[in-house]
């Protein structure tokens, strides 16, 4: 058993994409457990890159799997957005008061936003109001050492903790690997660019095929507004985000060139 | 043979996510086969609810299938991302001048947005800072009647071909079914929640399981300002939208919080 936590009636709700065996998932569920009260539910399988994506028309089920560290957990058959969202339906007790995605084994930066699983679970719990922030850690290794950053992302959810976010904003954290980061910024998602995006191979049949590959680039690689920057002179990136995908800016224009 | 397009050098990647089987793919390329030359990239299966998810670590295979209206058509064995991303890599000559996709069977209005395989791709398209356009028929059926609204599509079409669209700016065009369309309003996506959003079910051994159902309802049903608000009175909506998720109206703050 694990001690009680510092806000008990706290109740978060810990996901991420890259399953339930990940080490970064057991990693995060035991930071927030000494906050609050967590209850674990991810994915049974690894979906990385799955987006926002749901699952339509297939059955989803739910499974106990152990606890860690006092935190009771949950295996869906499902993506990310699939588990937060039999979560609220049907697993927790109430809605939760946070939503915690990760630690995801990889990097978020840049655009990968519009891809990752790990912010497809944070932005589904920022659609419903509760404040939530992702967690990456730039190194794809199961074997990835998370004790070097740990106490940033304890600070930064203590902080969400206690202070909340304002409705319609998550966060998108990333953290350098393989070093004691320097410190924490505020910034947003590099623009950018993916580089040679496929490898090509041969099937048996002479036939071919792809798989996916590629590296994101930044197209402005001396902004220290960007989380590419900070994140190469390692630092940790916090960017705000939102699931709002309205271009309000161009509305006055769209009104002029679309209305009939 | 089709007759010549009114700009045969502009080229228009059409995809969609219900497949490349779909009868609202098959409408929108005949639509674009008017006025550019098209070539068609679309999932070999439906792709419904996949958002902008990637296939990672899987082999992609590109067919090509039978020509639609003198296009000629490929099918990819996976998300729309995955058929635009192969569209740029590997399929088509060049980059295109534009990427339209649907027409969807069924809503991407609201905040199906974040969920949709159409706007996936469309987002894709507009990352790739591609001037892009999502079609949406607010029917399922596979059997929906396309021509009620085809001149609408055609002209917001034309209007794009003609004018293009700012870099980051693509659009969300969401069309009422079983109506002829009153007009077209650009406007935003409403704010709402899911109601109900699983049916529970017991297996043959008595294990539930759940699959996804739910409706969209607006959280301001009375603002002109909002796509569903436009959709139900008979209204096409054209709403624009980025695939930069950074809610930088949250910058300062974040910096305030966050930085150490």
């Amino acid at each position: 058993m694990s001690n009680l936590p510092l806000y008990p009636d706290k109740l978060v709700l810990v996901t991420n994409d890259d399953g339930i065996a990940a080490p970064g998932f057991r990693e995060l569920v035991k930071m927030a457990s000494r906050y609050a009260t967590v209850i674990g539910v991810a994915p049974s399988r690894p979906q990385s890159g799955m987006s926002s994506a749901i699952t339509v028309g297939e059955a989803l089920r739910v499974n106990q799997a152990e606890d860690i560290d006092g935190a009771r957990i949950f295996s869906v058959n499902g993506t990310p957005v699939d588990c937060v969202k039999l979560a609220l339906h049907t697993i927790l007790p109430r809605v939760p008061d946070f939503v915690l995605s990760g630690i995801n084994h990889g990097s978020n930066a840049g655009n990968s936003i519009i891809y990752s699983g790990t912010m497809g679970a944070v932005l589904e719990g920022c659609a419903n109001k509760i404040p939530s922030v992702g967690f990456s850690l730039l190194h794809h290794s199961l074997k990835a050492d998370f004790s070097l950053s740990m106490s940033f992302v304890d600070s930064i959810f203590a902080n969400v903790l206690e202070k909340g976010l304002p409705e319609g904003i998550c966060l998108n954290v990333n953290i350098p690997a393989k070093v004691v980061p320097k410190g924490v910024r505020a910034c947003r998602a590099a623009k950018g660019h993916w580089s040679e995006e496929y490898a090509r191979y041969l099937d048996p049949m002479g036939n071919p095929f792809f798989i996916l590959t590629g590296k994101y680039i930044s197209d402005e690689p001396e902004s220290a507004e960007t989380d590419l920057y900070w994140l190469d002179r390692e630092y940790i990136s916090v960017v705000p985000a939102t699931h709002d995908q309205t271009a309000t800016s161009w509305l006055k224009d769209a009104t002029k060139r679309f209305d009939q």
